[in-house]
């Protein structure tokens, strides 16, 4: 069994009795849920069996006979955990591997047979840009019969930076910090990214063939677009020199683009330099891109949870995007349509969405979406009973804070009031994280959970 | 029957095709049953019946012989609609009304036992003042065994102004615009408005005492806060002199109060001058408050409309608030959660929002909070198929255009790119109505519908 996630859930029901209370503890017993069924270690040893001389990955079998090596390569926020398990369902079938992790983390996995490289994150370092080679290194002797297992996460873009010849990391930067302000798309960004990148946009899987290819995905982008986390690099990339250099001259950062990134991208126009592979590409025939968890998985996870007490639990979506207040109030209106009318829900009943907010930041206060999120649905839910709303990041930092979330009922805003505080004033000012912790039943502490599938909002109406 | 409500119907369709097709004429047939629900001729028609010699209100029956005088008052947006409506029911049994209804409608309604004032909204003036006081001295001289019928509807707190004494129209308006000012909260506002007025917060009701009263209320407040629609002439005030003073002292307004105002509440503090009728009052025993019309009751119309047609059809919340492009955001959000992976529910189904958003102005454009939603809605949706998402005021007026509001498909951003349209340009600029006006398809229009219940959006997933 694994440790509870919550550290401090006595204190979060202590102070609250009847309804609220057991609104309460199903809440935090469905955010554990949510957040072990994304923790890497569990998701990845669910998925990954051996079976006297079988490999199952998440039902796929590959018989151990008649595969010669196992690489074990990839990067991002979850990679150190994943590494670490895989290692040990795995152990000496492992021929190498190097996976590039979170900067001041390795300490905290024990491999011994896949390297780990402490890389930087969001800005990459060349650290990273080693450890990224070395991967490269390894997938380039593998061959037929081979399997790379490439392990990908939320972070992985940063973490495994490898420009191409004759871009610097610099140059990345340069052009990353240009696209970043021209408010381009996430698409945009990608199509340059992965034409300036050795790994991204396929080019890892394209490395390794005709070794077969197995990623476990961990995915942080609401939707999950394969080729959107970590920026796809064993997924097809459908973009082109053409486009890159499209979007660049249309978010007028082509005439300010280092010399290196022109240079290579109009050789790669000109065919001086492949191409991404492509969907249909034959190399794709080896390679299996298997996420392993999102958020969706972690939303179903709790919903089952709740079933199994007999609870009416149902996932509302996992595409919950937008200012973190304004989803606070459609949350907390869905809570009051069930809690007075019993519409469209009988309760008791638990609805569960994910995602991620964004925050605005206009006042000066500290805070984080999942935070403001809460204290945005207290401020709509003055007064009504057994209704709890809890939201949380499931890497358990929200924000600008060391609280992972924060869980709210029809009490909360009367307890600040009693406290002398304005609840309101507070939410105009982003400062929620400043609000909870003048209440002593309301912030959520998880510390890092070394995973990352977006943010869980619980919405409990008992 | 009454004529369709939407005027461009075909228009809306004509351009689509398939399952987008299907989905916009669903949604405009719904649309169309939710406003129709909401008119005020039919509300009355169907909660006012004269059967023989017994008078049916909303199930409540009174026979017609041993009441003796039968009057009309009240006021609001859809007050002479439901005026009119009423005379047609009960013609003669009629003594005498009189109703505040708003400026320049007066040849739109046929009276003759009722008197309609044209008075000013949503800043007071002395006509409406006029109104109100002819109003008091009818239900004035009713008796026991006299019924007052109190017509409510939304903007009825600006159309029957009635200052106490010592304090005129220009103080009231004066304490409104530092109360605006001053953020304060709706419950606030009231507080202080129901001390100043002689007909707010329950006072109409004591007036007409020992008489009945009977108020038919279409709610234009989301949740339906009877004390809130029009101040709740007929509804018990549980606020004080006290309150109304303290709230003006917490928000900084007493010391600018115009004198006649300080007196006046001071004077009431020392018991000079008699409080607002309070909840357990014996005169509320005779007073019945009926909503007939709500954002809950069109929507729940629409829901019975779209389940004739054997569609899984449900109503989400009719709290719906906060910021229009991030009610977009969400609303596509769980769209995309039923077009992608049939949950929480399997497609078709409806799924319909009701509320009130807001559009915090930060552009230049033109733009109102249901084509705001829309617009935003549509950004999210680009490339689904068989998804079509509504949203439109149901007093036909949406902002500061002249449409309703608009529907949407997964062509709706495509096709604005054809048209050379930056959609993510107009909605950072508010200017949504600019958008859907270069698009043939999406403005929804029904002109004025004499009646609001607020907003309604609907999500058809085909």
């Amino acid at each position: 069994m694994l440790k509870a996630t919550i550290k401090n859930s006595q204190k979060l029901i202590e102070n609250s009795s009847g309804k609220n209370r057991l609104a309460r503890k199903i809440t935090l017993a469905l955010i554990e849920t949510a957040l072990r069924a994304a923790n890497p270690r569990s998701v990845v040893k669910k998925n990954l069996l051996l079976k006297r001389n079988k490999l199952i990955i998440k039902g796929k079998t590959f018989d151990l006979n008649s595969l010669n090596n196992i690489y074990v390569v990839g990067g991002g926020k979850a990679s150190g955990a994943m590494a670490e398990t895989v290692e040990e369902v795995l152990g000496d079938r492992i021929s190498g591997g190097c996976v590039n992790i979170l900067k001041g983390t390795r300490n905290q996995f024990k491999t011994s047979k896949i390297e780990l490289v402490e890389a930087s994150h969001p800005v990459p370092d060349m650290n990273g840009l080693q450890g990224a080679k070395k991967m490269m290194s390894l997938v380039g002797e593998a061959q037929e019969g081979d399997l790379v297992l490439c392990l990908i996460s939320g972070g992985g873009s940063a973490l495994i930076p490898l420009p191409v010849e004759g871009v610097s990391l610099e140059d990345l930067q340069e052009v990353n910090r240009a696209l970043l302000k021209s408010g381009a798309e996430i698409n945009v960004m990608n199509a340059v990214r992965k034409h300036l990148s050795a790994v991204k946009g396929g080019n890892l899987a394209k490395a390794a063939y005709p070794a077969t290819v197995v990623s476990l995905i961990i995915s942080d982008v609401v939707g999950d677009p394969l080729e959107t986390i970590a920026s796809g690099p064993t997924v097809p990339d459908p973009t082109t020199y053409q486009d890159a250099i499209n979007y660049l001259k249309e978010y007028n950062i082509w005439d300010i683009c280092p010399e290196g990134v022109k240079k290579h991208l109009n050789r790669g126009l000109e065919g001086k330099y492949p191409e991404t592979p492509k969907p249909g590409d034959p190399i794709f025939e080896r390679v299996f891109n298997l996420i392993i968890a999102t958020n969706r998985m972690a939303c179903l996870a709790a919903q089952e949870e709740g079933r199994k007490r007999g609870l009416k639990s149902l996932v509302l979506t996992t595409f919950l995007e937008g200012e973190a207040r304004d989803a606070g109030v459609l949350v907390s209106g869905i809570a009051k349509e069930i809690f007075y009318y019993n519409i469209p829900w009988k309760k008791p009943v638990i609805v569960i969405l994910g995602g991620e907010t964004t925050v605005t930041v206009r006042g000066k206060g500290r805070g984080g979406r999942n935070q403001e999120l809460a204290l945005s649905a207290a401020l709509k839910l003055r007064g009504v009973e057994g209704v709890v709303i809890g939201s949380v990041a499931s890497d358990g930092i929200d924000g600008f804070s060391n609280a992972a979330g924060a869980i709210i009922d029809g009490q909360t805003i009367d307890e600040a009031k009693r406290r002398g505080l304005d609840a309101l004033s507070y939410l105009l000012d982003n400062n929620s994280t400043a609000f909870f912790e003048s209440i002593d039943d309301c912030l959520v502490f998880t510390g890092p959970t070394g995973t990352n599938v977006n943010d869980l909002v619980f919405i409990a109406v008992v």
